[in-house]
């Protein structure tokens, strides 16, 4: 029996969700499903803004970043009263199943949605940071990873034909992902993310001490450190200020920025997007609800939407200790 | 105490080979041992030419493409006395363990030099066809295609101007991994490899079919068809010569060829590189032998080297079944 | 007053004829006037398939490889009852200009037009060649260098990881602009295109010598020729057989293909794009007629139709010889 | 006769700075001349830091971003026993001519030591800024325009999915030609540039106003603003305050920073700089002096050092105008 679909991008976009909206729209259709799009996130279905998706309209948007579906904050739909109004949406449009693609904060929206609403709630992990439990990649991660580091490497000829030290800031909200995964992948001389450091200012003194060392080393011409955004007090400008103050040698801050967040998605976001998408239509036709679909060990699974988001993700264990180990090599060098 | 490592780079070059050695460089300075390079894959150990390895010799190459190491194929070493030259160089040079970074033609002369030299061995799967068990992902796989995509997303503009057919040929040996990633990733319509299809000459039919149902399809402009190389005979120019004559709409064939080979690693590969790099040194000193190193649902494990390249790895089931899905939706649309 | 432009994009598609098309549409619109795009090159006008374009279609464009008016061959415009068609399709459409976007055979496919239509007509530059007298660059010319450089750089990888010879095939027809580009860019070893050789058969002795010069040389270690398509008999797969024959060094053939022509255009093209849609309406304007717009040392100019596509276009005379110097600095080399 | 060329790069660091070294040490090469390159600017020639290249220091550094040479600003040289030390140099080491490739403060340098030194002096537009008289493009500037249509297409994405304002800062010093060009090819909303504003804060009210009328435009849902760096007082961070406080619209202010110095140089600049490398050697070798090399209307000519920095180079007038005229549809538009 054909059903209603609804799906949304919410949260800051992340390169592949047009690739997942393709593989809703098209597994849908298998399944003779129609799908209802509302636009500019939780808005759309507070202001009931619809597109009703025919194949044409999803049949080249795979290699399209942002998202098609537009998105935006919505503080009107954290009331009570903003919540009732899209609910009332999805049950004036006859809706069965309300897909999510987006961060940790849109699936707590689905989650409150899911509490008073009869539909069925399934989220997918849409965004660049990668800090939701329930899936090892989320949907434009690797992307972004690529984008920061096709930067870092530009930055890295700058800092290599002046020998100077450059202090990279780039996204991950609260998690270090990001940071983690490009400073390994850029070869960056020292990573700080949240995971790595208690607190920032007892590290300064450390800082200064591994950049002073390194830089002592014979052949050792440029310094990159990669930094998570919200990390240091004051912003990653005010510790290229006092690094410059305390090492007496030019600090550069640059910060990344949005930049990470458009582009073409890499093939990994487009596949994984695919995936998921696809599987969260089969999932609709299981009966299953309040539950994120992603891909843990290469196997597609659901996970509980309140787990997607409250159980804290944990960077890859073995990464950490072998930025740590390579970190740690300059005291070998060190010693005569 | 410090011991002698040996390494290698064999078989056709992937990226991420550079960041491989820059890791094993790294590592086994971490461990105060020595790392020398043996040229020219086998060769090197055939003729001694070698390189001890520096850690300013690897500052600047996990960017890298190919291999600084230079690789080869070697005749001469699949003979008894080439295998009895590279084993007298190990000995002769003091070789504690030798490390090969390569694909399945590769790890076979490790596992044969491994049978008459007492030394340790390690491999590590370095090859962008993805065709080796042991790893979920083998270094240069990744890039490889991404690199792929990059074309076809190209080849799709000119594609879609002209509503025109195209076959494009990837690489993949005896495995379909590219093919049918490269394939999903980009939209393709239809992807042929190894493990898709049966005869050939029996599918011909079914694609023409294929091709007819979809491009008769309204809004329906190009059709992009991915092949793994060696599959079809006489090659995607024969096919797409064939297919012209058959449907009567002129097929284009192109051959990504070497270039999917080249190009500075993606974020994945630099950092599988690097993590593979330092476990197989780990493994080393743990006293490992005849294994190969790999990552399996994301940690880090060994598998005996023989089973690398006698168990037939096998592509994800549920990316196989969704490009089959995609693909018979064309059948939903054609039925009225 | 208000008056109507037709449109068309035809022959090859190249990157930025959306961008062209974009301005064209906006310049149009400054002026008040309308613009009708003609799908599908000729065929368009003699099948009156069209589109009445709003700013809004353009709006997203300029970025985007291709072209959204779709290209095509047409052979039917090439008798007269066609060329009669698409006539009566332009007065029946009351269209007071035509616009041609195109290489030399929509030039030519133009000016028949002119000869027998009363409407104004101009032609832009557009095709990957640039090969038509009356403008410097043509649209989408530096984009296929930038295109084909990325792919020389990737196969330069393989081709210094095995010291091996490759022999890659650009486009071109039947002038040399983007392989002497593309090699210099690349720093190719040779360089083979039209106006470089008389006799592609007496050239084999020269190419062989010059070959087995450079690879004699200590240090030398991959050579990399780039040569344009249609030159050699048999073509480049050809040449690679017959040189591995005589040279006893495997040679690796490469063809480029399709790829050459896609993708978003590079800034320069876009540029180009942007002020000579903008300088086609201007002239349109100012009355002009049976012109081809161009840019010529960075002015606006406009030129005969005819003269553009017979006058021979010459390549840059210090990039020749330039070409011609690096080259021959290996007979320098060779005299010890 | 042998000779000895004296080669530096200095100040910021251009792509296709390595690709000019090429080209001079393979054109001095093949005149039988010696080149000694002094690295880090002119602190090479006040510490006598020197290497003597071979071919095969360049063989493989035409796409390599940066430069092998290193850069630097160098504060000593400006004093008058720094430049005696720097003419010390120069003599002991039998310097016959040196040169130059950098921007305006490095071709300064070069022209106070033609006041006090013998030998010959040859300079290269090396900048990102292309802000030299003398030559219609500088090495670097293609690349860093590129560059930032990289991000600024990548930011669109973003701004499209939010609909939202973003004001882009790229580099530029004090002249307008790398925000003028990277706005128009990413079809940026607005440009701000020195050349286009007489006081920035008296344009607040027009900026303001144009944002205000082509957002309430239908379907206009993004709005990108390019700006030159060192052009709005307080900057971009600045600005994007102030418009975010009158309009109400949240704008976000992004700096690209030095991820347009580096990378690798797009085809544009390899050949550029090859034939001004090729060329500065040969006008050495007609005894040229006191100049620098350049090309305009695609001719090589040389130009009176001092000229190039004292006489302001102008942007494209037509593409002035046609920013404008894109610029000024808004209104058109808004008349109902």
């Amino acid at each position: 029996m054909s059903k209603r679909i609804a799906v949304i991008t919410s949260g800051g976009d992340a390169p592949g969700m047009n690739a997942c909206l393709r593989a809703i729209v098209l597994t849908a259709h298998r399944f003779h499903h129609t799908v209802i799009g509302f636009k500019h996130g939780y808005n759309g279905l507070i202001n009931d803004e619809k597109i009703e998706f025919t194949i044409s309209h999803v049949q080249h948007i795979i290699q399209v970043g942002g998202t098609i579906l537009k998105s935006a904050r919505c503080t009107e739909f954290t009331t009570p009263s903003g919540l009732d109004t899209a609910v009332d949406t999805l049950i004036a449009n006859e809706i069965d199943c309300l897909i999510v693609i987006g961060g940790d904060g849109s699936l707590r929206g689905l989650e409150k949605i899911s509490q008073v609403w009869q539909g069925q709630t399934i989220g997918i992990p849409g965004t660049i940071d990668n800090d939701l439990s329930g899936s090892d990649n989320t949907i434009g991660y690797q992307t972004a990873i690529d984008t920061a580091l096709d930067s870092i490497d530009k930055i890295r000829d700058t800092a290599d034909a002046f020998e100077r030290i450059f202090l990279i800031e780039v996204m991950g909200r609260h998690a270090g992902f990001i940071a983690l995964a490009s400073a390994v992948a850029s070869g960056a001389e020292q990573a700080l993310f949240p995971e790595s450091i208690e607190d920032p200012h007892l590290e300064l003194e450390s800082i200064v001490q591994h950049v002073e060392s390194l830089r002592k080393l014979k052949g050792k011409s440029s310094f990159i450190m990669v930094i998570a955004e919200h990390l240091w007090p004051g912003g990653v400008n005010d510790l290229a200020e006092t690094l410059t103050n305390q090492i007496g040698i030019e600090c550069r801050p640059c910060i990344l920025g949005h930049i990470q967040r458009g582009g073409a998605p890499v093939a990994y976001d487009r596949i994984l997007a695919t995936k998921l998408g696809a599987y969260a239509v089969e999932c609709f036709e299981h009966g299953e609800t309040r539950v994120m679909v992603g891909e843990i060990n290469a196997k597609q699974v659901t996970t509980c939407l309140s787990e997607t988001f409250n159980v804290q993700k944990q960077l890859d264990p073995y990464l950490v200790k072998v930025q740590q180990d390579l970190f740690d090599i300059v005291k070998t060098l060190d010693a005569p």
